[in-house]
Protein backbone atom coordinates (compact mmCIF):
# COMPACT_ATOMS: atom_id res chain seq x y z
CA UNK A 1 0.00 0.00 0.00
CA UNK A 2 1.67 3.21 -0.87
CA UNK A 3 0.54 6.08 1.17
CA UNK A 4 -1.17 9.01 0.02
CA UNK A 5 1.89 11.45 1.01
CA UNK A 6 5.29 10.08 1.58
CA UNK A 7 6.49 9.43 5.30
CA UNK A 8 9.46 11.87 5.45
CA UNK A 9 10.72 13.93 2.56
CA UNK A 10 13.48 16.54 1.37
CA UNK A 11 12.97 19.31 -0.55
CA UNK A 12 15.24 21.76 -1.22
CA UNK A 13 13.63 25.52 -1.64
CA UNK A 14 16.12 27.25 -4.03
CA UNK A 15 16.84 30.86 -2.64
CA UNK A 16 13.91 33.26 -3.79
CA UNK A 17 11.14 30.50 -4.40
CA UNK A 18 8.16 28.55 -2.47
CA UNK A 19 7.41 24.93 -1.81
CA UNK A 20 3.75 23.39 -0.73
CA UNK A 21 3.49 20.24 1.27
CA UNK A 22 0.66 18.41 2.24
CA UNK A 23 0.57 17.52 5.30
CA UNK A 24 -1.58 15.11 7.66
CA UNK A 25 -2.62 15.96 11.47
CA UNK A 26 0.12 14.47 13.41
CA UNK A 27 3.00 14.87 10.66
CA UNK A 28 6.14 16.76 11.29
CA UNK A 29 7.95 19.66 9.37
CA UNK A 30 11.26 20.80 9.81
CA UNK A 31 12.24 23.65 7.86
CA UNK A 32 16.32 24.56 7.88
CA UNK A 33 18.85 27.74 7.26
CA UNK A 34 20.87 26.16 5.24
CA UNK A 35 23.49 28.77 4.88
CA UNK A 36 22.37 31.04 7.90
CA UNK A 37 20.72 34.44 7.99
CA UNK A 38 17.31 33.39 5.41
CA UNK A 39 14.17 34.42 6.36
CA UNK A 40 11.15 31.93 5.29
CA UNK A 41 7.49 33.04 5.39
CA UNK A 42 5.09 30.22 6.09
CA UNK A 43 1.41 29.80 5.61
CA UNK A 44 -0.81 26.61 6.90
CA UNK A 45 -4.23 26.33 5.38
CA UNK A 46 -6.85 23.19 5.65
CA UNK A 47 -7.10 20.99 3.20
CA UNK A 48 -10.82 20.63 3.61
CA UNK A 49 -11.58 24.27 3.22
CA UNK A 50 -8.29 26.60 2.36
CA UNK A 51 -10.55 29.50 3.53
CA UNK A 52 -9.79 27.81 6.94
CA UNK A 53 -6.42 29.09 7.72
CA UNK A 54 -3.60 29.89 10.14
CA UNK A 55 -4.37 33.46 11.31
CA UNK A 56 -1.39 35.39 13.61
CA UNK A 57 -3.90 37.65 14.79
CA UNK A 58 -5.90 34.78 16.17
CA UNK A 59 -2.94 32.93 17.45
CA UNK A 60 -1.95 36.08 19.52
CA UNK A 61 -4.78 35.73 21.39
CA UNK A 62 -4.74 32.70 21.64
CA UNK A 63 -0.86 32.18 23.34
CA UNK A 64 -0.98 35.95 24.50
CA UNK A 65 2.50 36.13 23.39
CA UNK A 66 3.40 37.74 20.07
CA UNK A 67 4.99 34.22 18.89
CA UNK A 68 4.22 31.22 20.32
CA UNK A 69 6.78 29.61 22.78
CA UNK A 70 7.92 25.68 22.27
CA UNK A 71 4.63 23.70 22.62
CA UNK A 72 2.07 26.13 22.18
CA UNK A 73 -0.39 26.03 19.30
CA UNK A 74 -0.84 28.61 16.18
CA UNK A 75 -4.35 28.63 15.13
CA UNK A 76 -6.98 28.74 12.22
CA UNK A 77 -8.96 32.12 11.36
CA UNK A 78 -11.90 29.64 13.05
CA UNK A 79 -9.43 29.16 16.02
CA UNK A 80 -8.97 25.51 15.86
CA UNK A 81 -5.21 24.53 16.40
CA UNK A 82 -3.59 23.82 12.91
CA UNK A 83 0.15 23.17 13.75
CA UNK A 84 1.93 23.60 17.04
CA UNK A 85 5.91 24.56 17.39
CA UNK A 86 7.45 21.30 18.48
CA UNK A 87 11.07 22.30 18.56
CA UNK A 88 12.87 25.41 17.92
CA UNK A 89 17.20 24.58 16.74
CA UNK A 90 17.68 28.43 16.62
CA UNK A 91 18.42 31.93 17.98
CA UNK A 92 14.16 32.07 18.55
CA UNK A 93 14.16 35.34 16.72
CA UNK A 94 10.77 34.64 14.39
CA UNK A 95 8.16 37.59 13.57
CA UNK A 96 4.29 37.25 13.23
CA UNK A 97 3.76 40.72 12.88
CA UNK A 98 4.74 41.58 9.16
CA UNK A 99 2.93 40.94 6.17
CA UNK A 100 4.41 38.96 3.28
CA UNK A 101 6.66 40.68 0.87
CA UNK A 102 4.28 40.91 -2.60
CA UNK A 103 4.97 43.24 -5.87
CA UNK A 104 3.52 46.45 -4.38
CA UNK A 105 6.25 46.03 -1.86
CA UNK A 106 8.80 45.72 -4.07
CA UNK A 107 7.40 48.40 -6.55
CA UNK A 108 7.75 50.76 -3.04
CA UNK A 109 10.95 49.82 -2.81
CA UNK A 110 12.22 50.91 -6.55
CA UNK A 111 12.64 47.02 -7.68
CA UNK A 112 12.12 45.77 -10.98
CA UNK A 113 8.73 44.80 -11.62
CA UNK A 114 8.93 41.38 -12.06
CA UNK A 115 10.71 41.09 -8.46
CA UNK A 116 10.11 37.22 -6.76
CA UNK A 117 7.81 38.01 -3.41
CA UNK A 118 6.67 35.61 -0.74
CA UNK A 119 2.79 36.37 -1.82
CA UNK A 120 3.27 35.14 -5.05
CA UNK A 121 5.57 32.26 -4.21
CA UNK A 122 2.17 31.39 -2.05
CA UNK A 123 0.38 31.56 -4.51
CA UNK A 124 1.98 29.25 -7.16
CA UNK A 125 3.59 26.99 -4.01
CA UNK A 126 -0.18 26.21 -3.73
CA UNK A 127 -1.07 25.99 -7.11
CA UNK A 128 1.14 22.92 -7.01
CA UNK A 129 -0.62 20.85 -4.88
CA UNK A 130 -4.09 21.85 -6.36
CA UNK A 131 -5.36 24.67 -3.96
CA UNK A 132 -5.99 28.32 -4.58
CA UNK A 133 -6.68 31.54 -2.71
CA UNK A 134 -7.65 35.40 -3.47
CA UNK A 135 -6.17 35.74 -0.05
CA UNK A 136 -2.71 36.31 1.56
CA UNK A 137 -3.04 35.33 4.70
CA UNK A 138 -0.24 36.95 7.33
CA UNK A 139 2.71 34.70 7.95
CA UNK A 140 4.59 33.08 10.29
CA UNK A 141 8.12 34.94 9.46
CA UNK A 142 10.66 32.16 10.55
CA UNK A 143 14.45 33.40 11.38
CA UNK A 144 13.24 36.81 11.14
CA UNK A 145 14.04 39.33 13.81
CA UNK A 146 11.72 42.38 13.94
CA UNK A 147 12.19 43.33 17.57
CA UNK A 148 9.80 45.34 19.21
CA UNK A 149 11.31 48.79 21.14
CA UNK A 150 9.35 50.02 24.20
CA UNK A 151 6.93 52.69 22.89
CA UNK A 152 6.48 50.08 20.00
CA UNK A 153 8.59 50.67 17.64
CA UNK A 154 9.62 47.98 15.02
CA UNK A 155 13.22 47.48 13.50
CA UNK A 156 14.04 45.51 10.53
CA UNK A 157 17.15 43.60 11.63
CA UNK A 158 19.32 40.92 10.12
CA UNK A 159 18.22 37.63 10.95
CA UNK A 160 20.70 36.26 13.23
CA UNK A 161 19.80 32.45 12.26
CA UNK A 162 23.23 30.25 11.90
CA UNK A 163 23.95 27.93 8.95
CA UNK A 164 21.68 24.23 9.85
CA UNK A 165 19.57 26.54 12.57
CA UNK A 166 15.87 24.36 12.14
CA UNK A 167 12.17 24.72 13.68
CA UNK A 168 10.03 22.43 13.82
CA UNK A 169 6.03 22.22 13.40
CA UNK A 170 3.50 19.30 14.08
CA UNK A 171 0.30 19.42 11.99
CA UNK A 172 -2.89 20.06 14.49
CA UNK A 173 -5.49 19.01 11.03
CA UNK A 174 -4.95 18.03 7.84
CA UNK A 175 -3.28 20.95 5.85
CA UNK A 176 -0.67 22.30 2.88
CA UNK A 177 1.85 23.62 4.24
CA UNK A 178 3.79 26.45 2.68
CA UNK A 179 6.81 28.13 2.82
CA UNK A 180 8.84 30.85 0.72
CA UNK A 181 12.33 31.19 0.89
CA UNK A 182 12.12 34.98 1.46
CA UNK A 183 13.73 36.72 -1.85
CA UNK A 184 13.78 40.33 -0.14
CA UNK A 185 17.43 41.98 -1.24
CA UNK A 186 16.66 45.67 -1.32
CA UNK A 187 15.75 45.58 2.72
CA UNK A 188 18.62 43.63 5.12
CA UNK A 189 16.51 40.88 6.51
CA UNK A 190 18.16 38.38 4.45
CA UNK A 191 21.70 40.10 4.89
CA UNK A 192 21.37 41.55 1.40
CA UNK A 193 21.48 37.70 -0.27
CA UNK A 194 18.79 35.42 -0.35
CA UNK A 195 19.86 31.71 0.77
CA UNK A 196 18.43 28.44 0.24
CA UNK A 197 16.12 26.56 2.79
CA UNK A 198 15.44 23.31 3.34
CA UNK A 199 12.39 21.42 4.26
CA UNK A 200 12.31 17.86 5.97
CA UNK A 201 8.50 15.88 6.66
CA UNK A 202 8.22 13.41 8.66
CA UNK A 203 6.10 11.08 10.55
CA UNK A 204 4.19 12.35 14.10
CA UNK A 205 4.71 10.09 17.25
CA UNK A 206 3.09 6.60 16.53
CA UNK A 207 -0.39 6.83 17.98
CA UNK B 1 -28.40 68.99 -5.59
CA UNK B 2 -28.58 66.22 -2.92
CA UNK B 3 -24.72 64.63 -1.63
CA UNK B 4 -24.68 60.84 -2.27
CA UNK B 5 -23.54 60.66 1.76
CA UNK B 6 -24.90 63.56 4.22
CA UNK B 7 -21.88 65.78 4.58
CA UNK B 8 -22.20 65.31 8.84
CA UNK B 9 -23.67 62.76 10.63
CA UNK B 10 -24.03 61.58 14.11
CA UNK B 11 -24.94 57.57 14.81
CA UNK B 12 -25.25 55.98 18.46
CA UNK B 13 -23.74 52.66 18.53
CA UNK B 14 -25.89 50.88 20.94
CA UNK B 15 -23.49 48.36 23.45
CA UNK B 16 -22.52 45.55 21.55
CA UNK B 17 -23.76 46.59 18.37
CA UNK B 18 -22.14 47.84 15.06
CA UNK B 19 -22.81 50.31 12.52
CA UNK B 20 -21.37 51.48 9.19
CA UNK B 21 -21.01 54.49 7.13
CA UNK B 22 -20.03 55.42 3.57
CA UNK B 23 -16.83 57.76 3.75
CA UNK B 24 -15.86 59.77 0.66
CA UNK B 25 -11.87 60.21 -0.10
CA UNK B 26 -10.98 63.22 2.47
CA UNK B 27 -14.21 62.69 4.57
CA UNK B 28 -13.55 62.59 8.37
CA UNK B 29 -14.99 60.51 11.11
CA UNK B 30 -14.87 60.86 14.99
CA UNK B 31 -15.80 57.49 17.44
CA UNK B 32 -16.63 58.64 20.75
CA UNK B 33 -16.10 56.36 23.85
CA UNK B 34 -19.44 57.84 25.49
CA UNK B 35 -19.39 56.54 29.10
CA UNK B 36 -15.73 55.44 28.78
CA UNK B 37 -13.60 52.02 29.28
CA UNK B 38 -15.47 50.53 25.58
CA UNK B 39 -13.56 49.10 23.50
CA UNK B 40 -14.63 50.21 19.26
CA UNK B 41 -13.25 47.06 16.70
CA UNK B 42 -12.56 49.00 13.28
CA UNK B 43 -13.21 48.06 9.84
CA UNK B 44 -12.21 49.95 6.59
CA UNK B 45 -13.39 48.28 3.19
CA UNK B 46 -12.66 49.86 -0.39
CA UNK B 47 -16.21 50.68 -1.77
CA UNK B 48 -14.84 49.63 -5.66
CA UNK B 49 -13.59 45.93 -3.89
CA UNK B 50 -14.33 44.80 -0.89
CA UNK B 51 -11.71 42.35 -1.34
CA UNK B 52 -9.46 45.08 -0.55
CA UNK B 53 -9.56 46.42 3.37
CA UNK B 54 -7.49 47.66 5.85
CA UNK B 55 -4.75 45.02 6.84
CA UNK B 56 -3.16 45.57 10.35
CA UNK B 57 0.17 43.26 8.84
CA UNK B 58 0.80 46.09 6.04
CA UNK B 59 0.08 48.70 8.45
CA UNK B 60 2.65 47.48 10.81
CA UNK B 61 4.99 47.37 7.90
CA UNK B 62 3.95 50.61 6.71
CA UNK B 63 4.37 52.98 9.86
CA UNK B 64 7.21 50.26 11.35
CA UNK B 65 5.40 50.35 14.88
CA UNK B 66 2.44 48.49 16.05
CA UNK B 67 -0.08 51.40 16.26
CA UNK B 68 0.29 54.15 13.76
CA UNK B 69 1.13 57.82 15.53
CA UNK B 70 -1.12 60.74 14.89
CA UNK B 71 -0.67 61.54 11.56
CA UNK B 72 0.10 58.55 9.86
CA UNK B 73 -1.61 56.12 7.70
CA UNK B 74 -3.30 52.72 7.52
CA UNK B 75 -2.74 51.09 4.55
CA UNK B 76 -4.48 48.27 2.97
CA UNK B 77 -3.77 44.53 2.01
CA UNK B 78 -2.41 46.32 -1.47
CA UNK B 79 -0.25 48.34 0.70
CA UNK B 80 -3.01 51.87 -0.44
CA UNK B 81 -3.31 54.38 2.17
CA UNK B 82 -7.09 53.84 3.33
CA UNK B 83 -7.06 56.35 6.50
CA UNK B 84 -4.75 58.91 8.73
CA UNK B 85 -4.90 58.84 12.01
CA UNK B 86 -5.76 62.72 11.94
CA UNK B 87 -6.47 63.31 15.93
CA UNK B 88 -6.40 61.26 19.20
CA UNK B 89 -8.18 62.61 22.48
CA UNK B 90 -7.92 59.46 24.32
CA UNK B 91 -5.07 57.74 26.73
CA UNK B 92 -3.51 56.77 23.23
CA UNK B 93 -4.06 53.25 24.01
CA UNK B 94 -5.51 51.17 21.01
CA UNK B 95 -4.50 47.47 20.11
CA UNK B 96 -3.48 46.20 16.62
CA UNK B 97 -2.54 42.71 17.55
CA UNK B 98 -6.08 40.85 18.35
CA UNK B 99 -8.40 39.83 16.06
CA UNK B 100 -11.84 40.37 16.12
CA UNK B 101 -14.14 38.10 18.67
CA UNK B 102 -16.47 36.00 17.36
CA UNK B 103 -18.70 32.86 17.81
CA UNK B 104 -15.90 30.28 18.01
CA UNK B 105 -14.01 33.15 20.63
CA UNK B 106 -17.82 32.95 23.35
CA UNK B 107 -18.07 29.19 22.56
CA UNK B 108 -14.47 28.48 24.26
CA UNK B 109 -15.08 31.31 26.62
CA UNK B 110 -18.67 29.34 27.24
CA UNK B 111 -20.94 32.15 26.95
CA UNK B 112 -24.47 31.52 25.38
CA UNK B 113 -24.18 30.48 21.57
CA UNK B 114 -25.86 33.60 20.51
CA UNK B 115 -23.46 35.82 22.15
CA UNK B 116 -23.19 38.69 19.93
CA UNK B 117 -19.40 39.42 18.58
CA UNK B 118 -17.52 42.02 16.64
CA UNK B 119 -17.31 39.63 13.82
CA UNK B 120 -21.09 39.37 13.04
CA UNK B 121 -21.21 42.79 13.81
CA UNK B 122 -19.03 43.50 10.80
CA UNK B 123 -21.13 41.31 8.71
CA UNK B 124 -24.24 42.74 9.57
CA UNK B 125 -23.05 46.19 9.11
CA UNK B 126 -21.69 45.93 5.95
CA UNK B 127 -24.71 44.42 4.47
CA UNK B 128 -26.86 47.47 5.24
CA UNK B 129 -24.46 49.88 3.26
CA UNK B 130 -24.80 46.69 0.40
CA UNK B 131 -21.80 45.16 0.97
CA UNK B 132 -20.64 41.54 1.68
CA UNK B 133 -17.17 39.52 2.75
CA UNK B 134 -16.24 36.03 3.75
CA UNK B 135 -13.47 37.24 5.57
CA UNK B 136 -12.92 38.99 8.91
CA UNK B 137 -9.73 41.61 8.93
CA UNK B 138 -7.89 41.74 11.59
CA UNK B 139 -9.26 44.99 13.14
CA UNK B 140 -7.90 48.56 14.30
CA UNK B 141 -9.30 48.19 18.56
CA UNK B 142 -9.93 51.33 19.25
CA UNK B 143 -9.90 52.42 23.41
CA UNK B 144 -7.84 48.61 23.59
CA UNK B 145 -5.40 48.03 25.82
CA UNK B 146 -3.19 45.24 25.79
CA UNK B 147 0.47 46.31 26.96
CA UNK B 148 3.18 43.81 24.94
CA UNK B 149 5.48 43.12 27.68
CA UNK B 150 9.66 42.90 27.17
CA UNK B 151 9.36 39.16 26.71
CA UNK B 152 6.27 39.61 24.09
CA UNK B 153 3.84 38.41 26.54
CA UNK B 154 0.42 40.13 25.87
CA UNK B 155 -2.26 41.03 28.57
CA UNK B 156 -5.67 42.09 28.27
CA UNK B 157 -6.70 45.25 30.48
CA UNK B 158 -9.53 47.11 30.99
CA UNK B 159 -9.59 49.95 28.75
CA UNK B 160 -8.58 53.61 30.18
CA UNK B 161 -10.45 55.84 27.86
CA UNK B 162 -12.47 58.45 29.70
CA UNK B 163 -15.77 59.40 29.03
CA UNK B 164 -15.85 61.83 25.71
CA UNK B 165 -12.57 60.41 24.53
CA UNK B 166 -12.30 59.98 21.50
CA UNK B 167 -10.39 59.31 18.12
CA UNK B 168 -10.65 60.76 14.40
CA UNK B 169 -9.73 59.18 10.88
CA UNK B 170 -9.37 60.70 7.61
CA UNK B 171 -10.61 58.37 5.11
CA UNK B 172 -7.86 58.19 2.30
CA UNK B 173 -10.14 56.46 -0.41
CA UNK B 174 -13.65 55.94 -0.85
CA UNK B 175 -14.15 53.40 1.93
CA UNK B 176 -17.21 51.57 4.12
CA UNK B 177 -16.14 52.25 7.89
CA UNK B 178 -17.28 49.88 10.24
CA UNK B 179 -17.48 50.03 13.96
CA UNK B 180 -18.41 47.06 16.71
CA UNK B 181 -18.64 48.76 20.30
CA UNK B 182 -17.39 45.52 21.18
CA UNK B 183 -19.99 43.42 23.25
CA UNK B 184 -16.90 41.66 25.23
CA UNK B 185 -18.60 40.81 28.73
CA UNK B 186 -16.43 37.83 29.59
CA UNK B 187 -12.91 39.23 29.58
CA UNK B 188 -12.60 42.28 31.47
CA UNK B 189 -11.64 44.47 28.52
CA UNK B 190 -14.96 46.58 28.75
CA UNK B 191 -15.14 46.42 32.63
CA UNK B 192 -17.10 43.95 32.37
CA UNK B 193 -20.58 45.75 30.93
CA UNK B 194 -20.04 46.96 27.36
CA UNK B 195 -21.26 50.51 26.51
CA UNK B 196 -22.51 52.54 23.50
CA UNK B 197 -20.21 54.09 21.36
CA UNK B 198 -21.16 57.08 19.35
CA UNK B 199 -19.53 57.98 15.50
CA UNK B 200 -19.88 61.12 13.68
CA UNK B 201 -19.21 61.91 10.06
CA UNK B 202 -17.83 65.50 8.76
CA UNK B 203 -16.03 66.80 5.52
CA UNK B 204 -12.81 66.87 5.57
CA UNK B 205 -10.50 70.05 5.52
CA UNK B 206 -11.67 72.01 1.43
CA UNK B 207 -9.46 70.97 -1.02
Amino acid sequence: MTPAHPACESIDIPAGEGRAVLLDAGQRVTIIDVEGQQVGDVFAFSRDDVREYHSASHTRAHVNRLFPAVGEQFVTSRRRPILTLVEDASPRRHDMLIAACDPARYAALAAPADHASCARNMHDALATVGLSTEIVPQPINIFMDIPVGQDGALTWETSTSRPGDSITFQAEIDCAFVVSACPQDVVGINAGAPTPLRLLTQNGTPS
